[in-house]
């Protein structure tokens, strides 16, 4: 088993290799499609193992499920693995160009970002995505899973790195750090001489671990506390509409809707007719008082430490307000910065909100739902970004790349 | 005196206001200008104060030049905050947008950072110059400079303040933090509820100490260790005067070359060249042994840890190299990553020379001096990435932004 530095030293040579690599990285990726598939037999029987240590551990059904691999699950895999080949190469594109008055011929290109830190709770679909992404974009990677899943994740790199020795490139292009004791997740943490970035895929309790401790670059991604407002204008019909998809279509993920804001000249309307489609999914509501006002006993009263929640479950938050101010003002103070809505008819509010509202996706008159880099046309995403450096929501191939300035002169000096 | 808390939670109230500001950032900005003019005596009298105190704390010459302010210094600032006027405001720009096959409207736009913390040492022209920049892109700032200038940087502080509240925005988007001891810096690295991005400006110690204590977001900047290959094929004239160049023109600053690789089959004729132009500068060699072979007294026996310095000095490190291969590996190995430069007439060395090797700024026949923001036509810069998230090379107005998607529908679900 080799240390967290010896991974480190390893992908940082075969990124020497890769980064300028360009036809051997889609030979590469075919490979892996193809070996994913004649190897499913093998990467089955290892999630088995995976499978029945979590049953002895007394791992939810829902973990497990999390945890399956299928023939169909693998086949998924494959074919998410044949659209990342279809995606045009990320790296080598000139941003922009000049000719200096001295000469000078100046270009900034796309560069890959060098070794990738991936650090990822139970679900082993995860490590072929990431790293499959991270090879288009010229990166090499070090995938650091979950405990549940290692004999699966194993398995699933093993094939990748027989997959993409065939295709002349270094299997040390993507490596897994076997150990899952806390201490190599400390140690992946500070690479700061072999990574270039850290990206922490799971729940909040997993974030928060890595931008405590991580002396790497960190992407954060993923915490979606999101919230909609219903104005005073707004279109009740589709008010009621959106709420319930943004909530109910999948609470688990982290564009779902989680505190719903009304303005209270619309909420002895609203609030029933919303809660009449929340109640189809046993929604339960946590509101304020004006909202157990209005729902009786279909509401809960809130606490406060409910409006920072993520609940990701058949919850939600509700809290009457005066104003679009209002709104925005408790938006400010509880988001996370994911995804937020407004639903209105009004023009002017529509505007304000779009421009005051800081968070990575903005919206008016839709779900909150559609922060997705497949939805939002970027295709396969490694994450959705949180913070406001380098990539801000569905981060894709492009956000995977750096840049470099390349200046060719014939002697100047200065 | 505020705690550092109590200046994030100011700057981040401000920020709310500062960063939908449109017409009001250059008006604040003249004013700025206008005032540092206005109140120069008053600064000039606080700086004497430093001086004084430096002189009894035996500051050397050089580091008491940098940290004083006269007249046509300030004027020099006030110069810097009309440049800064005069660019397009980078915040609000379309980067792309589509309107998808279900109608929705979706753009891509640049936003404010947020809260930017600089942390930097004695010269109070970064106080001015960093803090107009900022406000120019929508960031509120918090500044914590070293304790040799604080009662400089107070007078600047309160001057600018006081300048953009008659423009109509809160004195509080810029903020100094008074207490200049250790904790007040740690402080700050940790407020990542009030912070967006922390931007270290000084020497290889203060970005290290960053990177390691920051759980705030950083940008690392100016550390150079900056190499010149001369190749084979080299121009021996050309070489000469791009290595005295990058070498001695100014020696201080982070894009000076610092390391010279000379192919062996050019080395007996190429280095006694260069080394006639860098003795008229006194300029020590430390070299290998066949360096010192060829110079012979000229030249001193290099050390492992001299490849590894930024001497910041009238001092370069020399090796002589059996390959292109060998330079790029040497570069790999010691470069901060900052600006490389091959001197070659070989088309294919060239261009190899300029995709392997993993420097913000890769040159061809030209000196290292020229990475910076406003030679490269980008006006002000905040600093020089040497790390590759968000920003690479010199970091001007344009990356002092971040973007969020805006989305326009008309009642879509998912």
């Amino acid at each position: 088993m080799l240390t967290v530095k010896e991974l480190g030293i390893n992908a940082k040579k075969a990124s020497r290799v890769l980064s300028v690599a360009k036809a051997e990285k889609n030979e590469a990726l075919k490979n892996i499609s193809a070996a994913l598939i004649e190897n499913a037999e093998y990467i089955i029987k290892q999630n088995n193992i995976d499978i029945e240590n979590g049953r002895i551990n007394g791992l939810s059904d829902a973990m497990i499920d999390r945890l399956r691999l299928d023939l169909d699950r693998i086949k998924g895999i494959a074919c998410g693995v044949d659209e990342i080949i279809a995606m045009p190469d990320p790296v080598g594109k000139v941003i922009s160009g000049n000719k200096l008055s001295n000469g000078l011929d100046i270009s900034k290109v796309t560069v890959p970002l060098g070794v990738i830190g991936i650090i990822f709770e139970s679900r082993p679909n995860v490590t072929a995505d990431a790293a499959a992404l991270c090879l288009k974009a010229g990166n090499c990677v070090i995938l650091r899973g979950g405990k549940e899943a290692i004999n699966s994740n194993k398995a699933i790199v093993k094939v990748m790195r027989d997959a993409i020795a065939k295709a002349g490139l270094p299997s040390d292009c993507i490596n897994l750090v076997e150990d899952t004791t806390r201490a190599s997740s400390i140690e992946l943490m500070g690479l700061t001489e072999y990574l270039d970035v850290l990206i922490p895929r799971g729940g909040a309790g997993l974030i928060r671990a890595v931008v405590e401790n991580a002396k790497v670059p960190v992407i954060e991604t993923g915490v979606g506390n999101c919230h909609a407002f219903v104005d005073e204008s707004a279109d009740i019909d589709m008010a009621s509409s959106i709420v319930f998809n943004a909530k109910t279509s999948r609470v688990s993920v982290c564009n779902a809707l989680e505190t719903l804001l009304v303005h209270e000249k619309i909420a002895d309307k609203a609030l029933p007719a919303i809660y009449d489609r929340l109640k189809e999914k046993n929604v339960e509501i946590r509101g304020c008082e004006k909202t157990v006002a209005i729902l009786g006993d279909n509401a809960k009263l809130s606490t406060d430490e409910d409006y920072a929640t993520e609940f990701l479950d058949y919850i939600l938050a509700v809290k009457v307000v005066s104003s679009l101010d209002d709104a925005i003002d408790h938006i400010a103070k509880y988001s996370s910065g994911h995804s937020e809505v407004i639903i209105t008819e009004n023009y002017k509010n529509a505007e304000s909100f779009l421009n005051r509202v800081d968070s990575s996706a903005v919206y008016v008159n839709a779900s909150t739902r559609f922060t997705d880099g497949g939805q939002f046309g970027l295709g396969a995403e490694i994450g959705i970004s949180t913070q406001k450096l380098h990539a801000r929501g569905p981060m894709g191939l492009e956000n995977l790349v750096s840049t470099k300035y390349i200046i060719r002169g014939d002697g100047q000096v200065r």
